[in-house]
């Protein structure tokens, strides 16, 4: 696609490049696959991950499951816990004391939310913070706040970044504007690019003037959860936007279909490059906890 | 003094109102003392605050001083251990770990910055994080980034925090610009910031346009230890400034004063409240260490 180039940014003429998330994740599962086998070649046993359900929360056990199988096709293994929603704290602590000592789980993820009797923070502490493959731990954050290299880095924004890196070589200088300041995606976010020099703006539900601040960004992710939320005139000109929302919504046809936090097309008029919603930030959030699985089971070593 | 309202700011007619660090600094060790009293009514031992110093650096050594003869006016012990330049990593780890279990000491600070054979990250993280009173370990920095609120906030950022409550009673929806990134100071900052709901801009050496961004600023915090940087024209009519700099310049009689990071004959005129270098931050960074040390001399109880 021909470009030109307006403050050292590439202008769009004609359509936003879209980003592939998808298929950047399947040669990151590739490759992670590959580093298994030439581990078992040595004679070290497989990297495990074990994933934890607490409830029956239908769309916590899609994730599982897919969290699941996509560790066994990466050729690690994976051991699923389901307990039942009237799990209590103290139980779910004990298994993860288990699973701490277990020599065969390199990685513990527990799904969330939690079923209100236990407190998720608590529970996130309790995972030993070389198995903590989320990163949502004090361990993990504080690393990554105080800019160590050391540290687990939440699946989410790790992907982001991945697909940031695929468009941007060096992202010194560039204004990154981050929407939503969650845990999980937002804060660590920041953190991730600061560490890449960027100047990092976190807005949020209570920030004013939002489209304005938005309008600045040479790099805009998004993670809000509310569809549809960034029009095409929050965007600057050739800016690079992830989108990390993805909310099902009803069709004029009766059916449903998955979009994000960002109106993609009015978004790809004006961004140099998008992800897509399916198939951007997605895809990538599940190549990386394998990564921090396949990370884990390495530095167990 | 007599102000206006323009966009929901209050703009200044004539100078800004100096926030006196130093008032706020002298209640709120009076405060501590009371509290320490009351402690002691009650049959408990004195908190006790172990500060490490190793070398020879003459700042350093005007800081530990400083420190130790506050923490003794506040009612608190203060344990001095001076260690020279050539301690090793090793050495300096096994006092930490005295320190850790020694009943009389609640608060463990080493001040930086350490001779080269001394990694910092190690040491600070070999503190007991109950007793991290510069809250800079792993540990506390994980729980501030969390949004926690049962972790210890190192000194200087909480002490500008409340600079700026005493100023705003509510900062929801105020865009607070932080220009540095250092761990000490811009990084826990921004997080404090967050929690108060500010959208909050993380400026640094590699920001592009930082005068336009500055002017965007509700709340503007200066820490970048460059005299001088922030000129009036940085400045939007009415904000909120924080000084954190501090350096000593020669004066044209061949003497010295001290000066911060800010333009202060400048930003008065444009500002609606800034802090005055010196008498700003810097006496509620140690008041607030006096705090932290209190609060964990409490929690040990």
């Amino acid at each position: 696609m021909s470009r030109t180039e307006v403050n050292g940014m590439s202008a769009p003429q004609g359509e936003a490049v879209r980003i592939d998330g998808k298929a950047m994740a399947k040669a990151m599962t590739e490759e992670i696959r590959q580093k298994v086998d030439v581990l078992v070649e040595q004679g070290h046993g497989l990297p495990g991950l074990a994933v934890v359900l607490v409830g029956n929360d239908p769309a916590s056990e899609v994730y599982v499951k897919n969290k699941a199988l996509q560790t066994h096709r990466a050729g690690m293994r994976s051991f699923m816990h389901m307990m039942p929603e009237s799990t209590s704290q103290d139980e779910l602590l004990r298994l993860i004391a288990d699973l701490n000592s277990n020599e065969k789980i390199h990685g513990i993820l527990v799904q969330l939310p939690l079923p209100k009797q236990i407190d998720p923070a608590i529970v996130t502490n309790a995972i030993d913070p070389a198995k903590d493959v989320d990163g949502l731990g004090e361990a993990n954050t504080g690393r990554l706040a105080l800019g160590l290299n050391n540290g687990i880095v939440p699946c989410t924004p790790l992907g982001c970044l991945k697909l940031l890196q695929s468009v941007h070589q060096d992202m010194t200088g560039l204004h990154a504007v981050i929407i939503g300041a969650s845990n999980l995606v937002g804060r660590p976010m920041a953190q991730l690019l600061l560490q890449q020099n960027c100047t990092v703006s976190i807005a949020h539900i209570h920030t004013k003037n939002i489209q304005e601040l938005a309008r600045q960004a040479d790099i805009l992710v998004v993670a809000t959860g509310k569809a549809g939320l960034v029009r095409g005139d929050w965007i600057k000109p050739g800016a690079t936007v992830i989108d990390v929302g993805i909310t099902r919504v009803p069709t004029a046809e009766g059916k449903s279909r998955l979009v994000g936090d960002v109106v993609f097309d009015e978004a790809r008029q004006i961004a140099g490059h998008i992800t897509p919603v399916p198939g951007g930030v997605g895809p990538m959030t599940i190549a990386c906890l394998l990564h921090n699985t396949f990370q884990a089971a390495q530095g167990a070593l």
